[in-house]
């Protein structure tokens, strides 16, 4: 058997997946932000015309699956499996989603890390003959969250300088294993890290950690450095988390200035749209690559990145409980389908 | 690239990985049950020596882990990969586990088909050669379900006849691509089925339809028939959804009598344990298959199961929103070793 594992936790996809089609929804804040142009679909209510904020949930990403099928060209059914999962409890954004089309489902819980490790998992599916035609998606939604996670909307609570505003919007890609589009190359797996950070209002801090740990894994593992990147993209670590990496960066010899990215400063104006540190949530990374990224990526503007999801681990629960917060990251590097 | 997709929802794997340990840990409950003798690891403490239930949940899978890796001559960090998920919101379980072990890790999110849907993942990771030395894992408490889905247990609101009984367990199997054991032969992905069932109280009757559509299709893909098999093993539909699961079998002409058994059944004994319909709980089925199961299929005694995770994918959210309750159910074809 052909052993595509590299170093501790990365591994090659012998014969590289496509992504063929990408599709994303997002919502007001986001329609008013500096990656408006991107998004394929976007909506002024909140609820999607559904009864409640989770329940709106699960539109966005029926939604996103449908106009990912529309731009395929193909019927919802010919999707042989979709990787999902978001962050409400028991991931009903993804289940509900699912009710009844007929089409296969794992369900994923990598908290804001979730759109990399679906992509991560459709890769191994497509790459090794198991499935073809996966979707990856995910999905946030800023008030489904915020009165999930801190307190109910209608309390008004003061948002500390270091919080993050939760995206709402959904993204979904589909994986191939012939087509044109951009191409996955290879992957590495993320630990659970956690350095003792216990507040739940900053959860930037609680993440760079682990974004450190995978993106040196990568280069260890796979023998590369951040040259060979355009970008180094993190999934919704802000302002605060990304200088955090960046001096995690400095202090390990691995400097990632001038290629660093983060999602979570990408998709908002953080000078005017009052997000404080910047975006979070799944949907953060899911939109920014399911628009801009994977655009660039076609266009051959950007010719390779590492795409890194970041997650912070906790619940409600543990926060009270008073345990401190792991982060997780998972890598996913794409090359430009123009070559 | 070699085609290993069988029908709509299954693939085989062409050099079957092999299921090379398994350890389990068990709850006071279950150690007074039918199948106390098969467990590593049983504790009279609720608790299992933590503050809290949501961390003694975490206790036990760390323990199922390190009695894993006692069983398996290795040290934990020789594991590749460690994919587990459980029933806490948030998965906290799973993560807080894995905390600074750096052993990579993917969270996944399947309710009660977890275990299914983790060993299924650790096959594509192993057969393909994404990865070796892969564990398997999930857990559930009685206590800290029964507290995040119904009532404070202090509350002692009554039972209904229907309701089952979430086991207190952790089961772990490491998935390697050579040594000797139980081995993985396929596996067919289920799809989120929902005819409408409302009873958070009766989780059997919304899943068996789940646990149909998944071995009808597992029979289509694969050419097979029950006959085939020694045993078709229920995750969790307890002694109603395995009536129900019956009864669509012989509706459909896919007579499923005489094989049929349920974890959910076997890991109590319902007429003196006063545990209603049965079994639950993603650790219902980890702790039947990471012992009794795996030990019959090790020395011989059963040659070939189908075992079929069941997963409930409501949330108290969903519930209180008055949605139904969608099932899901994977499944995975398991020989013995011994040939």
């Amino acid at each position: 058997m052909a052993i595509h594992k590299r170093g501790r936790q990365s591994f090659v996809l012998p014969q590289l997946p496509v992504i063929r089609n990408w599709a994303s929804v997002a919502g007001k804040k986001e329609s008013e932000g500096p990656l408006a142009h991107t998004f394929d679909i976007t909506s002024q209510d909140t609820y999607f015309g559904e009864k409640t904020w989770e329940q709106a949930e699960k539109k966005m990403q029926q939604m996103a699956l449908h106009k990912l099928a529309e731009k395929a060209g193909m019927k919802k059914g010919e999707f042989e499996l979709v990787l999902s999962g978001d962050l409400l409890n028991q991931c009903i954004g993804s289940s509900f989603s699912l009710r009844n089309t007929g089409i296969p489902h794992l369900g994923l819980y990598g908290a804001c890390s979730t759109m990399t490790e679906s992509l991560l998992l459709a890769s191994v599916m497509v790459g090794g003959g198991f499935a073809d035609k996966v979707v990856a998606q995910t999905s946030s939604h800023f008030a489904s969250s915020e009165r999930q996670y801190r307190f109910p909307l209608g309390y008004g609570g003061q948002r500390t300088p270091t919080s993050q505003w939760t995206v709402t919007g959904s993204g979904a890609a589909l994986i191939c294993s012939s087509g044109t589009g951009p191409r996955i190359e290879c992957c590495t797996l993320g630990t659970v890290t956690d350095l003792g950070i216990k507040d739940a209002n900053n959860m930037g801090a609680a993440m760079a950690p682990a974004a450190f740990e995978t993106i040196r894994a990568h280069m260890q593992d796979l023998n590369r450095t951040p040259e060979d990147f355009d970008l180094i993209v993190t999934g919704d670590l802000g302002q605060l988390g990304k200088e955090l990496l960046l001096e995690l960066g400095r202090r390990n010899h691995l400097p990632l200035g001038g290629k660093l990215a983060d999602c979570g400063t990408l998709v908002f104006d953080n000078t005017t749209q009052d997000v404080h540190a910047g975006g979070s949530g799944c949907g953060c990374s899911a939109i920014t690559l399911c628009g801009y990224l994977l655009n660039q990526l076609n266009e051959g503007k950007l010719r390779r990145i590492l795409f890194c999801g970041t997650g912070a681990l906790l619940s409600p629960t543990s926060t009270q409980q008073g345990l401190p917060i792991p982060g997780v990251c998972h890598a996913v590097s794409i090359i430009t389908g123009r070559d």
